[in-house]
């Protein structure tokens, strides 16, 4: 029986694909480090847990598909702290960034489409677009320039008339990039420019480690037809399994079209957007603790990634995310040892390859993303294994 | 800016279309029947609360792609009680029933393929065949003929060299229709001739008033490569608004294409899965005392209906909604009549109109669905209405 040639073409998690390896590796007795999900450690905060225990509805009935009013309303007054207004109308709960991501590109893309994205990007970016019978035109960024790619020639020469979109992560999601109040203006302005609309993944946005302003797509007023941000609890609460996001955008016809896909699913889960809600509600200065914290992760990160002979990277500004090219010619392979032959006194590492992270065929090979959502110890301790590893995998 | 064709084509929800109406009426003072959605009025049992309440873990983490292992085997221990077997990786746990039928679709459904569903059926079916770029094939049915599908020559003259799969829901939404064991068999042997998919979407399956057999099409080893099983607690525990389901196979290529979707967005509520898990190890004695309530429902409905000149409906042997035709030319004029100039002693009633029902152009037109999820009395009294304003309507 033929299933969906699109489905085919879509691929398996790259993060959880050395999973039955790690597994087996567990099984004799090797204590892993997992630096390959960005699930964070934090715990979540108190008021999730208070809002599951309250809820006293006798039935658990759908919410509407446009969302609970309680946490729309949380979401418009925490975007109203840094400047912006928004209509009810304009914010779509979603069941996590990840749905808002799929609705929003089966939203915009036809097959045929192209949509421009920055590489490295995050890979599940891929399947919703391949569903859509789209296609990514990559941006090719680089190690040695920091994965630099607001810049008008670079961005335009991968506008053509296919093009429907830009998408783009900040911070950024695998890099750690951070655009610049100037870079986003450029970003956006391109947009406008090719009447495309651009879509703003910015569900890192509290975590900046070298300033305090929140920067959204949304402050810019004059580009407000162009812009749908995606937006989530995961991350910043370090609530991941709530599965509670949003889409927001001030184009109306975007919003509307939208909403066909929201009402085919009915609705998102009740108790946790009301939950949802009481973290949106929380003070801001619950951020210092948990940024300063991954603040020392990166720097631990990066301190023990530079004293590696061979291994490039840049510091992240951002997210919780480092890539790195290591002195390797397949990580993938470099990896697969890491788990079925190596260990260093019993422990080994697991990162996420760096190929699944790019659209142009045979980049990224060398390259790997740390998610640095473990501890300040066991991240250094994972870097020295790193740097064990490389050595004996170079001399074998 | 251009949005995808395929959205465009797709409909708003055919239930919520008269909301904003209703909701005018209701600002004037007039009390609205609401007999348009499928939400139960039963109460959601205690153990799904005392699950959110025990929720311990102090980071809500991300469950695996794949499902948290307790729900997964409360489900096989469900279908083990109805003799059949299912492995782990049979089962993958989904946002409810619309997204197990959302990833289904997706993965067997390319552009220009036709799938079979007989008509009236569920209309948000339309949404994700559209979005995958496939065209509905419906079998007509009739209510003269108690929507009748289960015949060999009427479900063949609708395959053709595109058909991929066939689309069924028994107990069926919107007509209340159940297959007996050899339709269920022939339906199969139908699939499995022409190899095919069969989608069989069995969510209200415990919802069947003449019988305490619990069927599925899981029990029919000799089908089980063409058998896709789509379930949900949504109905069987009142428990909407949890949006947690299952999709089921034990066709391999099609669990391991599926499961591209499952990645893509991370996970399903973590929570919620563990409160359903709570759910599906409910003792199936609860479910006798909500068939006996809907059965008075569904008796008090039929009554109403009988007793109004020109209606024609058949008894529904499941599900909790009645198909009937009404003596009006147009449901939808009648509707918004109903809430823009009719109330009886300042009240009124909503139905979901036929038409959306349909893949047939023009057929439907004179259909309603009404969902019995009101108490017993207020069917009652919602038939009255209906029966005079009819009256009134059509002496306008």
């Amino acid at each position: 029986m033929k299933l969906s040639s699109k489905m085919d073409r879509c691929r398996l998690s790259p993060m959880r694909k050395f999973n039955p390896y790690a597994d087996a590796a567990k099984a004799r007795g090797i204590k892993i480090y997992h630096l390959n999900i960005g699930q964070p450690d934090v715990a979540t905060p108190k008021a999730y847990y208070e809002a599951l225990a309250n809820y006293a509805d006798p039935v658990l009935s759908y919410a509407p598909s446009s969302g609970i009013n309680e946490y729309v309303d949380s979401v418009r007054r925490y975007f109203k702290r840094i400047g912006v207004e928004l209509e009810r109308s304009e914010v779509l709960p979603t069941m996590g960034g990840s749905e808002a991501l799929q609705m929003t590109i089966a939203t915009l893309l036809d097959d045929g489409d192209e949509i421009v994205i920055p590489e490295p990007f995050y890979p599940n970016y891929h399947t919703s677009i391949t569903l859509a019978g789209a296609t990514i035109r990559p941006i090719p960024t680089y190690v040695e320039e920091g994965y630099f790619y607001a810049d008008k020639a670079r961005v335009e020469a991968c506008i053509n008339e296919n093009t429907r979109a830009i998408l783009m992560t900040s911070p950024g999601n695998p890099t750690g990039n951070v655009l610049s109040r100037e870079e986003l203006q450029l970003m956006l302005s391109i947009a406008k420019e090719h009447n495309l609309f651009i879509i703003c993944d910015e569900v890192y946005r509290e975590f900046v480690y070298d300033s305090d302003d929140l920067v959204s797509a949304l402050q810019y007023e004059e580009y407000k037809d162009n812009v749908i941000v995606i937006d989530s609890v995961s991350k910043r609460f370090s609530a991941c399994g709530a599965r509670v996001g949003v889409v927001i955008s001030k184009n109306k016809e975007f919003m509307s079209q939208v909403m066909k896909w929201a009402q085919c699913r009915l609705a998102t889960p009740s108790v946790d957007q009301l939950a949802s809600a009481a973290l949106y509600d929380l003070d801001p200065s619950y951020f210092d603790e948990v940024k300063k914290e991954y603040c020392l992760r990166r720097d631990t990160c990066i301190a023990g990634l530079q004293a590696i002979p061979g291994v490039k990277c840049r510091t992240p500004r951002g997210a919780f995310y480092v890539m790195a090219a290591l002195p390797v010619e397949d990580a993938d392979d470099f990896q697969m040892w890491l788990l079925n032959e190596f260990d260093d006194n019993g422990e080994t590492i697991l990162f996420a390859c760096g190929e699944p992270f790019y659209g142009t065929p045979g980049r990224g090979k060398n390259e790997i993303r740390i998610a640095y959502t473990i501890n300040a110890p066991d991240i250094k301790r994972a870097m020295e294994i790193l740097k064990i590893a490389l050595e004996k995998y170079n001399n074998r």
